[in-house]
């Protein structure tokens, strides 16, 4: 068994060492430029993770987890453009830098450059991790679909929401600890368990965005704390607001909703007030704690050792630690 | 065996019978949309042939059929976005009749349906169904990407045409063919016969393409004659009059090739005199029978009865007979 940082190690090196063709280039380069804009990796390490917490060794997953990086960057490519940004990491877009058609050509390429990954695995498994990959990756683009619907609709429920940051996110953190499951030929019941698990985490990691949106210290941040509140987006917050509040709130939220011209720190300002008003933070934590809980429940059911569980709860805790 | 008719059957049904989820509606509605437009299952009928030419049935390979076919129609949705076309099959394209976005995601979904339709073949096939699949979409990308290249460019040489269309189009065949010899547990060097005849077949279909489009019969030929010509595409004609054109000739065409406003039949009498004078037709036409020729020698080599390669053969006469 590898510690954390050993296979964080291992995973550079594999990162390190995926190679594209040389031609065309204007295919290719785009993939190198985001797979090294970084990131934090963390879903090739849940494969690692998934495969060692039932013996396994990371090495045997490998390909997986590239197959799991190299998707999850393909969404991120096509993501960019649906959404129209002009930034990730930090760097100019794929779409920014190149073209559209590039874009959207080089993510294609992506998606094959995983399934290539993936074909690697030992063939034994390969039947069920196909299985697992492509219903990952279907959830994923169901979640990006409602995502972007949700934007033009205003009728968006808890539920709905949950559901969407659950296809959106959490299947693929759910998916990949079981694809490293399925490669450790781990128990099928635990595989499932170890599903849950990720996928529960997600949502719990998902709403923990949410509010650090708001909440987080704006020295430490990354980003522009109350973008969310700027942008109108939907999330837990504004959602949850808008089902609890009534008369003046309601009124301020509205307003604010609608207002074209406006000084983002004052809107910032006054929606908080409305939240705070609400209760917002407070629901919100209290609904991110929940599934957090239902996801170290079902991590306990899982039968292995104490002591095989403890690099994947350390992630956990590191994860949902955040304050920026 | 089956019949060419009984085959075309099996995959009518097989078309039919693929279901996709019912929800997000904006994400699937396209892809049953783009399948049903029609085509001719060219693509999915030749894995079908592939598994029967080596004693297989069909039945074992309809779902790789499947998956090379929904593969194809995500090839048409995202190419359609990246050539900006209205039309497909004479109806609406994706983006055009919902938008850019849906056709991006839709398209991405479409790549996953073909995988999981890839992944119910025979496990013990698994791993080289992958290969082959994955090698063919990858030169799939890579073809839509030199296509796009050359079309801002003016030194694309005949080789370079060729190396497109051998990757845009022909990979394609042979992959499907190949896909249908290894679910029917052929010989492997028999199997990469089965591709080169496929990948030779394809390559002289789309010269035929080409010089159809300039020299078909305008009351059968379902779309504008001409049509390359007038929009200047660089087709296999194009270059290589471009490269045989001296003195007047060569100022004809470069004439015409600058022309902002111009009448289309005036240029395509022009473009077509200047053809005719360097014996364009002639050289196209020899170079499509010389990969036919090529595609038939390979196919010789492959060692079943001649009553099994029957249908093959009739399907390749039947496509390098079209007139239009």
């Amino acid at each position: 068994m590898h510690t954390t940082e050993e296979l964080q190690q291992i995973l550079d090196t594999a990162i390190q060492n995926l190679k594209f063709p040389d031609q065309p280039k204007q295919l290719y380069e785009p993939i190198s430029y985001i797979i090294n804009l970084g990131g934090k990796r963390v879903r090739p390490l849940l494969v690692l993770l998934g495969t060692e917490l039932f013996g396994g060794n990371a090495r045997e997953s490998i390909h997986a987890a590239m197959a799991i990086e190299v998707f999850h960057n393909f969404t991120l490519v096509h993501d960019d453009i649906m959404d129209n940004a002009p930034l990730r990491r930090g760097k100019a877009t794929v779409h920014e830098k190149w073209s559209t058609n590039t874009a959207i050509l080089s993510g294609d390429v992506m998606m094959v450059e995983a399934n290539k990954n993936l074909a690697k695995v030992n063939p034994v498994f390969l039947k069920d991790v196909l299985d697992t990959f492509n219903e990952t990756a279907q959830g994923v683009c169901e979640g990006q679909q409602l995502d972007m619907e949700f934007e033009s609709r205003n009728d968006v429920s808890i539920d709905e929401y949950i559901n969407m940051i659950r296809l959106k996110t959490a299947v693929l953190l759910g998916g990949a600890l079981k694809l490293g499951a399925i490669i450790a030929n781990s128990d099928k019941k635990d595989a499932d368990l170890l599903y849950q698990f990720g996928e529960n985490i997600g949502i719990a990691f998902q709403l923990q965005d949410d509010i650090l949106d708001v909440y987080a210290d704006p020295e430490k941040f990354g980003k522009q704390v109350g973008g969310d509140i700027i942008a109108n987006k939907k999330t837990f917050l504004l959602l949850e607001a808008l089902t609890l509040a009534q008369g003046e709130n309601k009124a301020t939220l509205e307003e604010w909703l609608n207002k074209k011209n406006f000084d983002p720190q004052e809107k910032v300002a006054a929606i908080k007030q409305v939240y705070s008003n609400l209760n917002i933070q407070d629901i919100a934590r209290n609904s991110m704690d929940a599934y957090l809980q239902k996801a170290l429940t079902v991590f306990e059911q899982i039968q292995v050792d104490d002591s095989a569980k403890e690099n994947l709860l350390e992630l956990t805790n590191l994860l949902m630690a955040r304050e920026y």
